[in-house]
C-alpha cells in the first residue's frame, strides 16, 4: 500500500459515496476528559463505512470482470454496500444472505438491486452457497475485510476525518473482521504518522486481541456479544498491516459497550449501532491514556433494527446488573 | 412583529445556540415526493429549539430584571432551556416540574444549575406553585409558547433554514402551544412569502385546527397522543399571529406519526421525538399537496427517553394494528 494508492482510491470512490460528517460533543468531551471527533459513517450511503470498500472493490474492477458480475455473502451492511455499489457501476450482483439476517436489510438489498440468495444460519452455509454461485455465474467474489481493494477503501474514512481535523493524538475503531483497522492505520501511517491507532473490540469476541499478543490469527470460541458486526476475526490480507501499525487493542465489556451506546443516542441524538460504540466504550474505560488528547473516533454504521435491538439491550442490563 | 425585531432577536441570541445543520434524505424524498429540508433543533443545546426562545427572553431582560431571576414551569425541554439560558446570562432559575416528569429531564435541568421545585402532576398544580414561587422570589415569570420574545426567539429557526435553502414552497413545523408556528409564520412572511406555513398536529389534541375553524382558542377534552410535547392549547398573543399568517393545519393519526417517527430513525440515523415526526407525516398523509414541491421542516428536538417510548410504541403499533 501507498499512499498514492490511498489518494487514487479516494478519488475513485468519490462519485458513489458520501463525505460524512464530523461531529462533537461538549458533553461527550466533558465526560471523557478529551477532546473526541467522532467521524459519522452512520450517515454513509447503505449506513455504514462498508460502501467505501465496495465501491472501490467493484470499480476497480476491469470491463470483463464487471461484465461478469459480483458475488458476496453477508448479513448486513456489506450486502446492501456491494448491491448498491454494483448497482451504480451497472454492474450484476448476487448476495448471499443468512436466512436469519433482519427482514429489514434483505429487503434494503433487493431494493438496491441485487439477487438475493439465502442459505442456512451458519458461516459455513454461506461460504458454500456463494462458492457455489460464483462457479455458476462466474462472478468475481468480494470479501467484505480481508481484500486489499477492500482495505483501500474503508481507509478513505480516516483519510477524510484527518483531512477536517488537525493534529489528531489517536484515531480508534471497532475491530471485526479488521478490514477497517488496517485500511485505517495505513491512512494514518501516511498522513498523520504523529497519530496512533488503537482498535476497540468486544471481550467476549477478543480474537483480534489475543492475534496481536500471539502473533498468529486467533479465532473466537464463542462470540456473545451485542456487537454483532464484530464477531468475525482477522484474515491473511489485513493482519500483517494490524501488526506493523496499530498501536494496541482494548478490550470492554457488555455493559460499558451498552453505556456508550446510550450516551451517544442520547447526549448526540444520533443512530449508531452497537459495534460503534466500542471505541468510545474503551475511551470511558482507559480516561487516564486519552486524558486532553486530540481523539478521533470513527462511527461505523447507522443500521440498527429497534424491535429486536432494543429488548436485548434491556434484556442484558437486567441480566448484567444495571438499574433502572 | 417586524422583520427588524427578527434581525436583533437572531443576533441576540447568537452566544447562546448552536446553528444547526439542515439535512436532506434521497430516500425520504423519494418516499414523499417532494424535496424535503429538515432543520435539525434536535441537534440545538439542550436537544430543542426552546434554547431559542429562552435565551432570547433571559437575554432581553434588562439588568433589574435579571437580578430578580427566572421563573418557568415545564415538564421538560423549556424546563432545561430556561436552566441554561439562564445559567449562561448569569440569571438565578427556579424551575417547577411535575412530580411525573422524566428523571433524567429533571436531572439535566438540575444540572444546568436552577432551582427544581416539584409539583403534583396537573397543570393547574404547577401553575400554582410557580406562582407561589414567583410572588416569594420576585422573579420573572417566561411562558414557553405565549411570550412576544418567546415567539422571536423560536423564529430564528426558520430564519437559519431560509438562509440555507432558498426557494422553499413550504415551512411546516408541529404545534402545540402555538409559538413556534407563530414565530416560524412571522419569519416566512418576512423572509420567504412566497412560501406557505403549514402546521401539523395530532388528531387526537386537535385544538389549533378547531381554533382556525371557529376563530377562537379551542382546549383539548382529552390529549391522548405519542406526541407528549404538542398536548397544549394556543396563547392569545400566538393565535392572532397564526390566524393571519399560517396557511393550514393538517391533522395526522397516532400510527401515522409513529410511522414517519420510524422513518427518520432508520433512514436517517438521527433520533428525534414523537412531536418532532408530526410534519414529515403530514407530507406523506397528503402527498399531491407536496409533489414536486420544495419543503422545509422543523425538527424541533431529540430528548427521548427510550426506556418509556419504545414500549409505548409497541404497545401502540399492537394495539393499533400494525404487524411485524
Amino acid at each position: 500500500m501507498s499512499r498514492e494508492e490511498l489518494t487514487a482510491t479516494q478519488d475513485r470512490i468519490a462519485p458513489y459515496i458520501h463525505r460524512t460528517p464530523v461531529l462533537t460533543s461538549s458533553r461527550l468531551n466533558h465526560l471523557s476528559g478529551a477532546q473526541l471527533y467522532l467521524k459519522c459513517e452512520n450517515f454513509q450511503r447503505t449506513g455504514s463505512f462498508k460502501m467505501r470498500g465496495a465501491s472501490n472493490a467493484v470499480a476497480s474492477l476491469g470491463p470483463d470482470e464487471q461484465a461478469k458480475g459480483v458475488v458476496a455473502h453477508s448479513s448486513g451492511n456489506f450486502a446492501q454496500a456491494v448491491a448498491l455499489a454494483a448497482r451504480m457501476n451497472g454492474v450484476d450482483a448476487h448476495i448471499v444472505m443468512p436466512d436469519n439476517a433482519p427482514a429489514v436489510k434483505r429487503e434494503a438489498t433487493i431494493g438496491y438491486g441485487a439477487t438475493v440468495y439465502t442459505s442456512g444460519p451458519r458461516a459455513l452455509d454461506r461460504e458454500e452457497m456463494a462458492d457455489a454461485v460464483q462457479e455458476k455465474t462466474g462472478a468475481v467474489m468480494l470479501h467484505p475485510s480481508n481484500q486489499w481493494e477492500v482495505i483501500l477503501g474503508q481507509g478513505t474514512s480516516a483519510m477524510e476525518l484527518m483531512e477536517d481535523v488537525d493534529d489528531l493524538d489517536y484515531v480508534m475503531t471497532p475491530v471485526g473482521g479488521g478490514g477497517l483497522i488496517a485500511g485505517t492505520a495505513m491512512a494514518v501511517t501516511y498522513f498523520a504518522p504523529q497519530a496512533k491507532v488503537i482498535g476497540a473490540e468486544p471481550a467476549a469476541a477478543d480474537d483480534a486481541f489475543r492475534s496481536l499478543r500471539s502473533g498468529r490469527i486467533e479465532m473466537n470460541e464463542t462470540a456473545d456479544t451485542i456487537a454483532d458486526g464484530l464477531r468475525t476475526h482477522l484474515g491473511d490480507v489485513n493482519f500483517p498491516i494490524i501488526q506493523r501499525h496499530v498501536d494496541s487493542i482494548i478490550c470492554v465489556e457488555e455493559l460499558e459497550i451498552i453505556h456508550a451506546l446510550r450516551l451517544v443516542w442520547e447526549t448526540m441524538k444520533i443512530i449508531i449501532e452497537p459495534s460503534c460504540a466500542l471505541p468510545l466504550a474503551a475511551v470511558l474505560k482507559d480516561k487516564e491514556r486519552f486524558k486532553g488528547k486530540r481523539v478521533g473516533l470513527i462511527l461505523t454504521g447507522g443500521n440498527v433494527d429497534m424491535d429486536t435491538l432494543w429488548p436485548q439491550i434491556r434484556s442484558l442490563e437486567q441480566e448484567l446488573g444495571v438499574n433502572d
